[in-house]
């Protein structure tokens, strides 16, 4: 079995949660720029999740440019992984309607820590599959980003309930070291290619 | 007439299911914790159904990959399918938002089981277009999954008014026996390729 | 340029409109079957429309199978047809919600002559991007079938405010003769090829 | 990297965008035509966004067309469109509620205006990637439209507190100018290949 039908439907998805996300940007009542005031935190956590599910989809990109065969089990820790993306409209809207407030900021930490998990799942499994040579393992190294990454959400979720801000902080963080796009990968396929 | 378009069409429509389900799950108004009990049976509903549409997904999938030629009657058997699929969020929801009750249980059961008569409608279409050497036909068997389930969901619905936890328990049993995916398929492509 | 994203863009648009449409399916707040009573019309109508865009979907998937070059006029005749189903949905939740009262049963005619001389003149352009030997135009023949549907919508809409169950009545038969696949297209297809 | 995937993100980005847009037209409560006039605006307003939409995927088409190489530069340029046209929905939704008044129809000015930026900056960044022999560079020659239409925007910006009628007549018209296809692509592809 190719791979083609798990990428578009992965596409699929990813590409349906960023646009239901913004959903939760609802209409104001107002006909002036002061009835959009109360929509800035909606606004900014839509803004922060949609670089967030770019960043998986670029990642997950690479990821399965690399794979070759797709197994059941890689099928599977590829649904896993959409599960936990699923749930970003929601904590992303519960979020922004509660001004980044504490238990909401935690939340948010949880589901970007099991998406983490489960992407890293994922990345194992196809590196199972691809046995002992495995062009995904050599790209991705010591694989410091998917490392800290689970590291940094605990520690933002932990956080949340004395200051919500540094929690927020920390996501921001995170998602601007992975906005580098994951040159490993391209890095190695190019060596491999010459 | 080939398969891709058939394929890409039923990956956009459960794809868009699986993800608008999610929007069954309202924002709550309080930002503490607590404010989202009221959510944990719409939650589990979801996770439940997640993984049935994943099951539907993965082994339409697997079916599709033995199929050469679409006919007319595959077509619509497929949309068919679909329809069964597209009202899954809508028990779900009911399910989740009743807390399991009676009523919403049983017509879980009912959707679940018109999906399962379409998916083998599907399935037998597909067999009379490949013909008496139907390479489908081999790797279902005796197909006792496809024969089991129908009889299982009959059983939840029938039970549902009298305790819809064993209902309950019966579709996560379902699921489960299905989770591990359909490797008579993997394994007669396999027999067949070498 | 080729057909392969117009197909993908109208696959993705048409399941998208296919599967939106079920969000009019309203969970009810009661927990008996009798909560359900209420939402028969509205199923009957997401029934009748989902035929009506699997009916769409079926033949414009033949229709582009025989076109092998896209021009900027094919490619706007197609988003003039997806703006006339993109209305399906709203017009399906005022009918159902209306239990198929006069007006609503009168727009959704008038929806449904729209997107019928949208396909149409999506198959026009298609026939002279083809020029004088033209397979489409082989395949269709009379096209008794495209040219019987709009007469019978004016009807329907006509009819509509005097009786509105002459008007479904003739929803209910033009979707029951479309049902049978164009052949026309596939037994021309299949002269060629032989 | 190849440019499918980056196509069927977009594609269904762009998909989904312009069929949730209509979700704003809300199904009336009263079952008579007369329910239906104060949806008059919210009508316009989502058909001159789904043309507006429907020029961007036009347009996107064409330009990926002339990409043979996908960098991270790319993808993030790519993404960083998608999410102003993300916010079509939004803003449509809210000019249409307030009968197109100031202060939506300036707003409706910026997503354009930063749209239109944000599609520059994709163009540019494929250019780059193309070398100085860049197919694309050629095609757009003097790209009038694309440094005709940011001006005009912000002049529709500027004069939508004055008059928003004004403002709506230049969307109206960026809107016509760009309905006909970029022929230059086209154009220069075709003497490319003879």
């Amino acid at each position: 079995m190719g791979k083609n039908r798990i990428e578009a439907f992965s596409d699929g998805v990813i590409a349906i949660i960023i646009t239901i996300m913004v959903l939760e940007l609802k209409v104001p009542h107002g006909e002036t720029f002061q009835a959009l005031a109360p929509l800035t935190p909606v606004f900014l956590s839509y803004a922060l999740s949609f670089v967030y599910l770019g960043i998986y989809w670029n990642n997950h990109h690479h990821m399965l440019h690399t794979c070759k065969k797709v197994t059941g089990q890689v099928l599977w820790a590829n649904l896993h992984l959409l599960f936990w993306l699923s749930l970003v409209p929601f904590t992303t809207g519960w979020m922004g309607e509660n001004h980044f407030s504490a238990a909401p900021s935690a939340l948010y930490g949880v589901i970007l820590l099991m998406a983490s998990i489960a992407y890293w799942l994922l990345q194992q499994s196809i590196i199972v599959v691809q046995g002992p040579d495995s062009l995904l393992k050599k790209a991705i190294g010591g694989d410091w980003k998917g490392k800290l990454s689970p590291v940094l959400y605990i520690a933002a979720i932990s956080v949340a309930f004395w200051s919500q801000w540094i929690s927020q902080g920390i996501y921001v963080l995170v998602a601007l070291f992975w906005l580098i796009p994951d040159r490993r990968i391209e890095r190695t396929l190019a060596v491999k290619g010459s």
